[in-house]
């Protein structure tokens, strides 16, 4: 069964395009098959794939990549593109270090024409390129595959209002699959519901083309008609839909999962003389029963039972716990708000969003709006909570800025899936957001290492702080608690025997691996910023001072404890183990710590270097 | 003349809502005339505000603000409101040191309700009020007044994308004078353009009840009927406008110079059950000649001659040295294109845009695109150079992380009012860049002195750089140079004795203040980021060494300068005044950089108390 005859016979787009119709059928089932087994084993992005087979294997029978050019957007639906580009042989590989990306990699293929990995940018990208070929008289094609989630990020439509003014040859497909990584939220998705219904003037030329295209002359014919009366149809039926308002031509909407249907809506695009949008409907999960049902929970996953869609484990972790204690302040306080820019599951708050439904608010993949949102309802006394990943928080930096610090308005950033994060790779690192936060006066961070400490810190940002607070916790679940730790404090922890020279300070979920790392004595903060200067005076009694740090160095807290501890009379050794100045590249979590020397192997051997000890064997 | 009989006794909007129609124009000219008084004096925002006098009055006159709420976006139109919001007395100290601020700020009155100064933000931060407001069951009306410009920026539509999906009371007057800063691009103007042609069934309607309303019976059946036939004729007529697809029922376009039909507008905006958008279309500069003529130059400007509308002083700065660079570069090299989010002339990019057309790019008020499209160019061999102020950038940083940084793509930012920026104030201030930037790997910062070295550091980063470089300077002109001091080179200069204990490290237009502060050895670097390890060295020959940096501390540049320090036999004290952990408010370049002891003065005096100098009187 599982021998992907076909598909292990393409070893670039031309063989797709050499395939009979009736063999297209069997291709697409062997790719979604490859997919699921692989993804089963390795996680990853499911249910975005299987919603694209079709519409990608159109589109390499309907352009000549890579003198065309596709970018896709976000990127976590380029596996089939992966295999129909030569990178069948390596698909297993997925995800795991040294392996191929979830996401196109210019370094990976000649086929992926720009790295994405956070949402939104493929219009901008597209665009760029498309204008880099205009000014060399280059003629060939530029496409941006959007999803209709991405398209509510600001970014898309920043490029859209700029796109519509350029020429020819660039296509937007808006890959319209009805959700974000949950349920789409807004006024765009509301309206793509309404075009989705309407009947469309293409589709039916298509099969009138189609039959009657067989009889020599009058085929011919008929097609220079309708080509000629196209524009003039479209006007009378569509003009003014949203797209034309912005300058494209639209088409649509087009079943996505009907590859003649598709490859007959990009040879009509192909030969409009500006920009185009051509909406395409898929299914998100397409194929698989389970990621069909259940397309969010599929939409990135790690192991799972093929044949049940069980995930084969799965924990209690630092989002749940997050959601739960969401949950519990919001039972007493109506004032609590919890926000979230399209992630409610991933973040933990899909039990928020039913049981406080006024209080809850999915604005999109907006990250940017969601902190000014914030910010106006913190305005009016309300106690705005917004959960975002790290590495997306990234966006809202000028908001935080401008609108929360500056304006002294009290939103609570609940930054998940901080520090390290594994098989995603590069573009989804949690390593910017202490040092973006940082460099913003006023604002206070948390970096708890176990769930008492998210609850406490939680509770503290939301009740003592007034200004920008941040609670921030990585994913997955708890580490190793040494034996007699007690309870975790807000301000800071020692573990260990003071009376020795040397001292670890480190926050997060270093502090597990620090307790592991059983040499010495050990010391965490939970308030990251503003340090708690009892810590600083009571490091300065070491000889040797160790900060180890989950985040990039520059701008980061090592720097400012190694500040604040010049003001003491410490005459010690002062070292800083942190990201300096390179980016992590994919791999699973355990892997990168250690690889970075921030697990406990990596710490001892670090102060083992440091101090000079010399292993006797 | 001016003795603004009437603008001075208006102490509160009520006493806006007592003025008799024909008292309101001669209003509108007592604050067009105190409006250009002021600025002519103090410098400002002088078109966009000249622009609002009519709206602004009618907005006053139609709400029951601070109960009901407005939020200005950018907030460089808001004078109106301040001079009829109870602050006229205080006028004259706009953007001064200790007085009124140029930008809505909620410490200054109860009707600024949120704080504003970058652009795009203002439908966000009000959809939080006005849901707020429906959770504490409070019905009055929240209103956002946003010009057709900031309303390409991403940030809108992702609010408005989430507004669509409420209810009532919440109004977007959508401020129309056809220009950003300068003229407006893009889809969205270009949209704008073709609706305000349109004929509008309102106008008319109004114009109808103004007539017949006066006639007991039949006026009031009249109303009736049109507010029952309204939504119908709208259906027919306006159905999929741009804003009716995201859920805005839609009026406009109305002359926003006419307080009369203003009013109206708003009362019928008013008794809609959805969110409205106002279409209100107004000239920049209004009523008076120069501004009118010139609106984009006017946009903001500094002292200037009342009867000429010619500027008091002018001088070749940093950005004019900036765009003739360009050109220069551009005229051998037709790989170079040049980006601008709205801001062509603030960047100097004026003659390039005229002379180097297909290579010149202005994307909108889209820093996030901007910098995301100049990496498609760049993924391409262009040679793109985004010209920013150093505060918008802000909006970009996830972009330049995730695009230009990790997609390895060359792009070079032009970052114009790099450091202290004077009046427009905290909101505007350059001081966040030096340390977003050096948070990202790979990063290159060059901070020229002169005009040398801006011209050096662009070839630089132009030619000799592969990734994310940039080249910062300020706002203005070059400042002291010592004699002597030959040629400024792209690494560092030293200037001075080198045989003494001291030495003072800094970059950028510090340097100036540095050679003047004369009784100790300067060195400054251009490239900033790497630093040079031979400036490390020769630094950690001396006794003390002090490190001024015109940015925030933490994530800057001095700590890394620290940090590479103690890597050499440094034994010395090494010192750090940056700008720590706080925000600088609205007053003179010089007034904030004495305040900071960044300028001459300043350095003298923190170098004196270091090293415990008694002065002999």
């Amino acid at each position: 069964m599982s021998e992907y005859k076909l598909l292990a016979s393409v070893s670039s787009p031309d063989d797709v395009r050499k395939l009979r119709e009736e063999q297209l059928t069997q291709l697409c089932e062997e790719i979604r098959e490859k997919m699921i087994e692989v993804v089963s084993v390795n996680g990853g992005h499911l249910s975005p794939n299987l919603g694209v087979v079709e519409l990608t294997v159109a589109l390499h029978r309907s352009f000549d990549f890579p003198k065309d050019s596709v970018v896709w957007d976000v990127g976590h639906q380029s596996y089939t593109h992966k295999l129909l580009t030569g990178r069948f042989g390596e698909f297993d590989t997925l995800r795991q270090k040294d392996g191929i990306s979830g996401f196109p990699k210019r370094e990976e293929s000649a086929y992926d024409d720009f790295n994405t990995g956070h949402s939104s940018t493929s219009i901008s990208a597209a665009f760029g390129i498309a204008n880099a070929k205009q000014l060399s008289g280059d003629n060939s094609y530029t496409i941006a595959v959007i999803g209709d989630g991405s398209l509510t990020g600001g970014l898309a439509f920043e490029a859209v209002n700029n796109a519509g003014r350029y020429n020819k040859n660039f296509i937007v497909v808006l890959n319209d699959n009805k959700m974000s990584i949950s349920k789409n939220v807004g006024a765009i998705p509301r309206y793509l519901t309404t075009v989705r219904i309407q009947p469309w003037y293409i589709r039916v030329k298509n099969v009138t083309v189609r039959v009657l295209a067989k009889i020599p002359l009058i085929g011919r014919l008929l097609q220079a008609f309708l080509r000629k009366s196209k524009s003039k149809m479209k006007n009378l039926v569509y003009k003014n839909t949203l797209f034309d308002c912005f300058g494209f031509t639209y088409f649509g909407p087009i079943d996505g999962h009907n590859i003649e249907e598709l490859e007959n809506a990009f040879k009509v695009a192909k030969k409009e003389t500006g920009p185009v949008l051509l909406h395409v409907v898929t299914t998100k999960g397409k194929g698989y029963r389970p990621a069909e049902d259940n397309p969010g929970e599929f939409h990135g996953i790690g192991q799972f039972d093929i044949d049940s869609g069980e995930p084969l484990s799965s924990h209690w972790g630092f989002s749940a716990e997050f959601g739960k204690t969401m949950c519990e302040l919001a039972q007493t306080d109506p004032k609590i708000c919890a926000i979230t820019a399209a992630m409610a599951g991933g973040t933990g708050l899909s039990n928020f969003s039913k049981q406080f439904k006024r209080n809850f608010f999915d604005v999109g993949i907006a990250e940017e709006h969601a902190v000014t949102f914030g910010c106006g309802l913190a305005s009016r006394g309300y106690r705005p909570v917004f959960a975002v990943y790290s590495t997306f928080l990234q966006r809202a930096y000028d908001q935080l800025i401008h609108d929360a610090a500056l304006g002294k308005n009290h939103i609570v950033l609940g930054i998940d899936r901080a520090g390290i994060v594994g098989d995603d790779g590069e573009t989804h690192q949690g390593v910017f957001d202490v040092s973006m936060l940082n460099s913003i006066p006023g604002s206070v961070i948390y970096s708890p290492t176990y769930f008492e400490g998210l609850r406490l810190a939680l509770k503290d940002s939301i009740y003592k702080q007034t200004g920008l607070a941040a609670v921030r916790y990585p994913r997955g679940g708890e580490l190793y608690k040494p034996e007699g730790f007690g309870s975790e404090s807000i301000d800071y922890n020692t573990f260990g025997n003071p009376n020795v020279d040397y001292l670890i300070v480190t926050y997060g979920r270093l502090f597990s691996y620090a307790c592991r790392a059983k040499e010495m004595l050990e010391q965490q903060g939970i308030e990251v910023k503003p340090i708690n200067t009892q810590t600083v005076n009571f490091a300065s009694r070491f000889k040797d001072v160790w900060f180890f740090e989950e985040g990039i160095k520059n701008g980061g807290i090592a720097k400012n404890f190694s500040d604040l501890l010049a003001l003491t009379p410490f005459s010690g050794n002062y070292h800083i183990k942190a990201i300096n100045d390179k980016f992590v590249k994919q791999m699973s979590v355990n892997q990168a710590l250690a690889m970075l020397k921030l697990d406990s192997e990596g710490m001892t051997c670090v102060i083992k270097k440091d101090i000079g000890y010399e292993e006797t064997t």
